[in-house]
């Protein structure tokens, strides 16, 4: 482990986060909060940056860097972000204990939006504002952003990208990595601004656009009313937000394809066909499934719409309480919560290409079951996938149940019941938020001991990184000299 | 697809299906049900044999025999054996349904022990010995026995067992088919004949311990009182059975080895090491958690062993309601309920030695991100597990979970509830029986629609052939001449 070397990026990376809160003072300033509500943030930002630069002061000699050094760096930032990200909350009081805010920030991170504030609408508007912030941070990486602003590192980009980029495949922007980053970045900011301007043109207050256009770029799902979307009754903002969330949990590299005009790309893109075919049959089933609850067609149409884009996402925002759903519409919300979006894009969940794997390699092993001679690889984006792939996408689903065992033990201690257990830690392995019952949409996190909130915080952080960056922490070879 | 010898052996064991009702006849006999007991019996007796001796009389002019042919002869034969295993429930009117009457019967084949009856107790004494007498056929298997029984067939055998034994590896039962199989027969009826002697000297009455040696056996879980095993209320009953179900749920093989003095296998056996530690360690962790409902030391080593016992070996007897345990314990057994036995036992779930390959593919996985170039093999019972073992427990993994979604949309139709949905396809699948909610220990599976109740039907078959056998049907190569 070339421990100079992380610790240099580390330190780049907090001075980073030091410098995006500063947004956050002139929302205090705009909105008046005085020294309340600036000094938290001053402080923290300070702390931050000086910390940041600290570590990175001083240039590493060995500029080795592989797919451990990768690995960990991508995790302790993570870890630290969410930690120093907290320190506004813990400063201005809003949230007391530490832990509780190291959630709330990971979740914002991790794009989440699962959150232990019972009433959310008493916050100022800095705090607001940050805690959405993170959401937008977090969707597009905040290793990706680094590398899109930092000087040249020698070798460790594409480490730093593989790891933090979620999805099976790495994609296609392989080559200079560095304009990439910068490209995907462009592209990310530039379609969450035109949100922002269209959420304000359909009549939603301009700090709410910010808020909520935060929310949905990065899938996140932080609102700041408590009776989420539905509190603007506005269809015109539930089919623009619905479209928004669907947009980003597309692969940001056919965003990069259509820029370049290679249009086929997109038409060709197979995982791009079982996103949406996963969207329309949900939606079929699923209007036909609660049909008799509503007495209008469009607002039947609006509502399972706007909830379908919103799980599939791992978004969380909400206008229907789908809790009163039938068991049949659970069922099929519940399998979209896994499915997840696509790659590289800034949803959670398994991620679209996986679930087609999966459902690719059962077909595929039936015939092999029928006819064991006549083996024929599983195409994917028409491309027989390789053994390693193949490999990892399978080991994925092992590693992803195992883990899901192991929280849902020690989330069991501290819950009042099984539904609880179960979709807390779905909700936040998935990053999607909201669970049920306790952790529901009207209900929170904060009634989990420390233990569990902190466990919490892990297994969402662990859900945006996709298991192994977090994972490698706790291997002693990773920590090994060499 | 050789249709004739599919026929041929399908026939076959439908007249030894016809055979094995010949004993409930005696039962009806001895408590003097006259003729409303025996001609429900006696007519299916005839149709049953007869079909079978028809459609069987015709000797196979081709015999080649391949794993198609295994796949399909085993899970034509389950269908059928619980068809027509379902006709003396139809023929006396104990089930109306013939739908529930299928389920009734797959259930007590598969071992799952899931009823519709809502008041067993009401059960002629020739019924109740038939319920719990497919849980002896289907526990060590319907075509192995056939095997020891039958002429032989010319190279079929190996497909057929290896169809129907569950687990991942065959076993090393692999020569002299024939003769394992009547040895491994004459194992299992042992222990089933010493388990009745042992329950009768605890004082249970003999009807009753026949019933319970063959639920136990099969690691089934039918009972004949509607409080299960705490309706004797014995420590000597509760541990006998406790420590015989554990005993049916490990791998016979190793029964086979201690027969002919290898006794060094049973030492060096990684499942069983697995198996035992899976047992002590949630024996362990319950009885710390429930530790504080139990008055009495040794009333709560008795329950949590029992249970335990019953729950990884997915037999589903009960002697205390956990249903009123902590969240955890109940994470737990949930965990344990999916293990289920080991490979070769006559026990349900995924199959400790499969778990036992997940968490080591979890544990290298991890290695293997921190050092992609120091690739070590996986290591199982001392061996490097080959690449096809590998691949084949990773996809039984991903086929099993996208068969329990697609199981849970069709549930889901005709529930209450979430955990009522969910606990029927875990309970069915894993050949548990008994669920939470509406199909918990005290409810049945009546109230399902027909629908529900055919598939839960399937899943059940499905989840004691280990899936394939069932999935192949459904594929048209499989049916394909050829």
């Amino acid at each position: 482990m070339n421990h100079q070397m992380v610790s240099y990026v580390l330190g780049r990376i907090l001075f980073i986060t030091g410098i995006l809160m500063i947004p956050a003072l002139f929302v205090a300033l705009i909105y008046q909060e005085g020294w309340p509500g600036l000094w938290p943030f001053l402080v923290s930002i300070v702390i931050t940056s000086a910390i940041g630069l600290l570590i990175s002061l001083r240039k590493p000699l060995r500029t080795d860097f592989f797919a451990r050094e990768g690995l960990v760096v991508v995790a302790l930032s993570w870890l630290a972000l969410s930690f120093f990200g907290s320190l506004p909350f813990i400063f201005s009081g809003a949230i007391l204990n530490p832990i509780d805010a190291f959630f709330e920030t990971a979740s914002g991170f991790s794009t989440t939006g699962a959150s232990i504030l019972a009433n959310v609408e008493a916050l100022p508007h800095s705090l607001l504002w940050w805690r959405s912030f993170t959401h937008l941070i977090g969707g597009m990486g905040v290793l990706v952003l680094a590398l899109a602003v930092m000087p040249k590192i020698e070798s460790g980009d594409v480490f730093i990208m593989r790891a933090e980029v979620p999805g099976p495949t790495f994609g296609k922007v392989r080559t200079k990595l560095r304009s990439s980053a910068r490209i995907l970045y462009v592209i990310y900011l530039s379609m969450t601004g035109i949100l922002v301007l269209l959420l304000a043109l359909g009549g939603m207050p301009l700090f709410d656009s910010f808020v909520h256009a935060f929310g949905a770029a990065g899938t996140g799902g932080f609102g700041i009313k408590s009776n989420s979307i539905a509190y603007y009754n506005s269809a015109y903002i539930d089919y623009l937000l619905a479209v928004s969330m669907i947009l980003f949990g597309v692969n940001f590299n056919l965003y990069y394809a259509i820029l370049f005009m290679r249009l086929k790309n997109i038409f060709k893109n197979e995982e791009l066909r079982w996103y949406l075919g996963f969207i329309a049959v949900g939606f079929a089933l699923i209007c036909i499934n609660v049909s008799h609850l509503y007495s209008s067609v469009s607002l039947l149409f609006r509502d399972v719409f706007f909830t379908i884009s919103s799980i599939i996402t791992t978004t969380g925002y909400a206008t229907a309480n789908f809790d009163t759903w039938p068991v049949f519409s659970k069922v099929i919300l519940l399998f979209l919560m896994f499915v997840g979006g696509m790659a590289g894009s800034t949803a959670g969940g398994i991620k679209v290409s996986r679930i087609a794997i999966y459902i690719k390699t059962t077909i595929q092993e039936i015939r092999l079951n029928v006819s064991p001679n006549r083996r024929l690889p599983i195409l994917f984006e028409g491309k027989p996938i390789s053994a390693l792939l193949s490999r990892q996408t399978s080991v994925y689903l092992i590693t992803y149940t195992f883990m899901f065992v192991v929280f849902l033990m020690i989330t069991a201690l501290s819950s009042p019941n099984f539904i609880t257990t179960f979709s807390a830690v779905a909700a936040t392995f998935n990053n999607i938020g909201p669970g049920l019952d306790m952790v529901g949409p009207m209900g929170n996190y904060s009634d989990f001991d420390n233990l569990t909130t902190f466990t919490l915080s892990l297994v969402m952080i662990m859900g945006r990184l996709e298991l192994f960056p977090i994972l490698v922490l706790f291997s002693p070879r990773t920590w090994r000299r060499g």
